[in-house]
This record gives C-alpha cells, sequence and structure tokens, in this order.
C-alpha cells in the first residue's frame, strides 16, 4: 500500500500503537499539538537533535527501513548518554518521498519502537511531511539528568586520565565494507558491518560514568580525533592520545588489511562508533569498574590547546579533527 | 562565502551569537552534546516539532532567508500557543545544498533570532548536515504550562462555543498571489501575503485561553475544516460551524474576486493561518476580552461526530476535513 493511500491521519494511527512505553509521566502524546509530560522534580532537562538524510547519511539499498529507524533514535539516545542523561521522550520528523510504501514507515517505526523499549523512551509525537527527493529522518530527544551528575565538554582538567568505552573503529570499516560487493562472505566484516547499521548507545555507562565524577565526555560520532579537538577546545586544554593504547574493534585489522587501510585510521578519523570518550580524575578512573574491554584509559589532559597523537617509537604529533565534517 | 570555507564548527560559531535571550534556567547550550537547562517546578514540559521541505513548505523564489527562519520557528511556537503553553527553547536541524551561501544560513539564523527574541525563547543547539536536494529545517521547541491550564484536542463538550482568534484565510491566499507574477502592484495582496510568510503566533492568546477554561484547541495549519474535523474526533463530539461568522482577512475579498475564487474557501481548506480554534463554555466565552476581531464564536459543539457547516439560508452539510494533506 502506498502513503498516499492511507494519507498523514491513517498513517499517524498506524504508528501510535505501542508508541508509549512509561505512561507514568505522560499528559498527551502523539495527536496532540505538542506532548506533554510531568518533569522529574529536580532534574535538568536535556534537549539534542540529529537530523539523518537519504545519500548522505544513509543508503536505502545497504540498509533495511528496521535498521535505519533503530540508528536514527540510537545517535540521539548517544547524545543524552554523553551528558550522562536519562532519555525519557522522542518527536521524530519524517519527509517522505510521495512513492514510499506504508510497509517502509511502519518498519521504521518498529526499529524505533524496538530501541525506545529498550531504553524505556516514549515516541511522544512529531511531523510527517512529503520530501520531493529522497527520505530525511530528524529524531530530537529528551532527557533528564542530576544537576550534580551533569558532564559537559568544558570540564576537563590536566592531571586527568582521556578514556573510551568499548572499542573503535568498526563502523566506519562497515560503512566501507557495505560499499564493496561481497562483503556478506566474510565473516569477520559481519559485526563491522553491524556496527555501523545498528550501533548501541552508551546509556548506562554514560549516567555511571557522571555519576562516578567525569569531568568532560562527547560520544564518538566523528572519530576520536575530532572528538578530541573538541573535548580540549570546549575545556581550554590539550588532550593526548598514545596510538598503541586505542582500543581497535576486534575483527577492524583483519578487514583493515584486506582494504588495505590502516587500522588506526577507522578509529582516530572514521566516526559512528557512537563509544563515549571521557576524561576524569586518576584516582577516580583507579575507582572505575575494571571488566576487560569497558573502559580504556587512552591518553591524558595537560595544559596547552589541541589533541596531540604519540607512539611509543616516536614523538607527539598534532592529530587534527579531520573526522566527518559535513561540508568539507 | 560558500559554507565549505568555514565548515560546519565555523558555522556553529557564526550562529552562536545571540542565540540565548534568556540565559537563567540554561544550563548548557549550543556546542554540547546535548542542551540542558533547568525546568519550571510543577509545570509541564511540552514539546513539538515541525519540518518544513523546500519545494513542498516554500519556495527560496518567493521567500527570503529570514522570513524564512522567522516562519519556520513561528510554525512551532504556534503547536505551543495551542496547548496554552508558554515557549522557551528550540533546538534547530538543518539540512543544507553543498553549495550555499554562509550569507544564507546567517540570514536564515537572523529570522530564527527574530521571532525567538520577541517570545523569550532560547536556540540551544541542533544539527547542521548536508543535503543533497534541497533545504530541509526541522525546528523542535519546548515549552511549559501549568498542569491544570494545559487545554488538549479532547476536552469539547456539547454547549461549548466554537470560537477562532483574529482572521483566517489570508495565508492561503497569500501563497496563491506569490504563484503569480506581479502581486506586488496591489496593495490588498501584501497584507495577505505578509500573512504567508511570517504568520505570528498566538502565544499570548493562548495562555489567556488556558487561564479563562478553554476546553480544546488547535492551532489553525491545515484549514478550518480538517481542524474542526480533529477537534470533533479527539473529543468524540460534532463541531457545527456557520459559514457566514467565519472571520475573513480584510483584504481577502478582493483578492478573492481577482483570483476568481470563493474567500471563504482560503479559511476552511487554505491553511496556514495559525491562529486557534477553540472551544469553550458559553458562560466562559463571555467572559472573554472583547476586543475587535480577536475572538470570534464561529459555531457550537454538540453530541455527535465530525464537523458541519451551515449557511444562515439553508441546512448544515458535512464538512469534509480536506485542509492540507501531505500524502493526498
Amino acid at each position: 500500500m502506498k502513503l498516499n493511500e492511507v494519507g498523514e491521519f491513517g498513517l499517524i494511527d498506524l504508528i501510535k500503537e505501542g508508541a508509549v512505553v512509561d505512561p507514568a509521566s505522560l499528559v498527551a502524546g502523539i495527536g496532540d499539538d505538542a506532548a506533554a509530560y510531568i518533569p522529574s522534580p529536580g532534574k535538568l532537562e536535556l534537549l539534542t537533535t540529529d537530523m539523518l538524510v537519504e545519500k548522505v547519511h544513509f543508503d536505502l539499498t545497504t540498509t533495511s527501513p528496521w535498521q535505519l529507524g533503530y540508528k536514527a533514535v540510537a545517535v540521539n539516545l548517544s547524545d543524552i548518554a554523553a551528558m550522562g542523561g536519562r532519555p525519557r521522550h522522542i518527536i521524530v520528523s519524517l519527509g517522505l518521498p510521495a512513492d514510499v510504501a506504508v510497509e517502509f514507515v511502519v518498519n521504521l517505526y518498529n526499529g524505533m519502537k524496538e530501541i525506545c523499549r529498550e531504553f524505556g523512551v516514549n515516541i511522544v509525537g512529531g511531523d510527517t511531511v512529503a520530501s520531493p527527493h529522497g527520505l530525511v529522518i530528524n529524531v530530537a530527544v529528551t532527557g533528564e539528568v542530576e544537576p550534580t551528575a551533569i558532564v559537559k565538554r568544558s570540564g576537563a582538567k590536566p592531571g586527568d586520565v582521556v578514556v573510551v568505552t568499548g572499542t573503535l573503529g568498526g563502523s566506519a570499516c562497515g560503512l566501507e565494507l557495505l560499499s564493496r560487493r561481497g562483503w556478506e562472505d566474510y565473516d569477520f566484516a559481519w559485526p563491522l558491518v553491524m556496527a555501523h547499521l545498528t550501533p548501541r548507545p552508551q546509556v548506562s555507562i554514560g549516567q555511571k560514568l557522571a555519576a562516578l565524577g567525569a569531568t568532560s565526555a562527547d560520544d564518538i560520532s566523528d572519530g576520536l580525533a575530532s572528538e578530541a579537538n573538541e573535548l580540549a577546545k570546549a575545556s581550554g586544554v590539550r588532550v593526548r592520545l598514545y596510538a598503541e593504547k586505542i582500543p581497535l574493534a576486534p575483527e577492524l585489522e583483519q578487514a583493515a588489511q584486506m582494504l588495505g587501510k590502516r587500522a588506526l585510521d577507522y578509529a582516530l578519523f572514521g566516526g559512528e562508533d557512537y563509544q563515549l570518550v571521557f576524561t576524569i580524575g586518576p584516582e577516580r578512573f583507579a575507582g572505575l569498574p575494571q571488566d576487560a574491554g569497558r573502559f580504556t584509559a587512552v591518553g591524558e589532559v595537560t595544559e596547552g590547546e589541541g589533541a596531540t597523537l604519540a607512539y611509543q617509537a616516536g614523538k607527539a604529533v598534532k592529530l587534527k579533527p579531520k573526522g566527518y565534517n559535513h561540508f568539507r
């Protein structure tokens, strides 16, 4: 069935089902002029948004609508995670080509509903409009955080340890694999491609870090080099990274070899890992849970500016913020 | 200067200036992963969003970037107004063609900043991405409202008076005039065209109505016929409108005559007036300020369903919700 057969209001009726997983605080949702909810007393409200544009952020020949819906929400929750917050409500704007099938939109919403269910997030409204050239998805998310726990980009202090969660580089390599025929034949390619298509936002880790006193944080959407420079700029410090310490996705080395690239470059300049990079005082870093692979110290904060990268055998060099930049 | 010369981060620095007009409640804004603010104690939070797509919602040959920025915010504030709320913060996602000039984006933001200043709203963040085919603007806005004052679509009761603010039909007629050459030569065309390009959201009137006990409300974005049907559906009632009572924009009759159309049709089926239609008990309606042209009773709520339109000399007919529907 085509969208113009059910119409805008018919579509709204279709997507309402299962949109609310935490009704307690919700006073008005889908179908009113605006959503209304009761904010948690004493908490700060968080608000962020991300726009995904067809052919720029995704390619419908390599992602399913379900995966796309999942990811469109994931990248937003990741921003809330980087503030140490708990995501609460999303609103979704869709710009849809006239010939899009109703089933496509329903599957897109099913992916969104899946991740929202996982994280206890309500879909509370949105806007659905026509788009003459390709699909556009905009998600805005609210969250909440204790005023004493909020983690901004600007709090890094000389002496802090620079830490990343999980492993890096997998998503960018997965994207490159997706653009090649036959990647499905390689077992090592699958986790990399999945890391790209359905990244998991580090929401509970972000909240833990906030409670443990992280001084600054960023989610790794544009590559570690770019994020390290952002933390340095916002905090007025230098971020020094050590190449050998950066934790790479387990399958990355093998895939990079096949692609004729350097594995570390995916981690530094690739982006879309949606892990967190944060800074924290050294005594507090010692208090972090030492589960293997969860947190890795990759450098330190010093006086100065910008980010540098050092190899074990060699001098530190300036690390340019040449991650993903939409207009360069 | 082109956008790819300043880059994504250079652009963010350009638009930061003047983005915050009410810093008291703001803890983090543009430049962090998410905005953070202190919600007002005891209030409900409101959240809504609207997406504007080039060639669907606007045409850059007939609107300036400043006007477009103003309107992109206005249509969102209008949704907050329809809930009886006070708008507080917006986040802005822009999908920009690669060849767009920096000056264009700055002017777009200047229009947004102007209306935000007027209404005491902060621009607290957003996302700026590339768009291969035309400009896309998504604004999401938060607001707040007293829990006892919130006006939903679902509260209309038989016996209520149906009321509209201001005058209707001007915007849709202005849009049609814009598509014709030489409209600038007609004095009566100007206010209609301006009503289309830079509509004013009825924020303070919406708050007053909420305080005075409006039982339901909607902003008139898709034409009065569509909104009347929405209120009827959400409230489980019938909305009866009287054709002769619907207040038309002063210049509309003259313009409609020139265009060979019926003036009333613009009000019923045109849309984008961003006035409010609301319902209120008859005794409370009598208490509304009786400034000429501010509130007009256009009908009543009865048992039943759907919306009807009656002429003085004639039987009421079913009023189809055939306002602007993106997919029909």
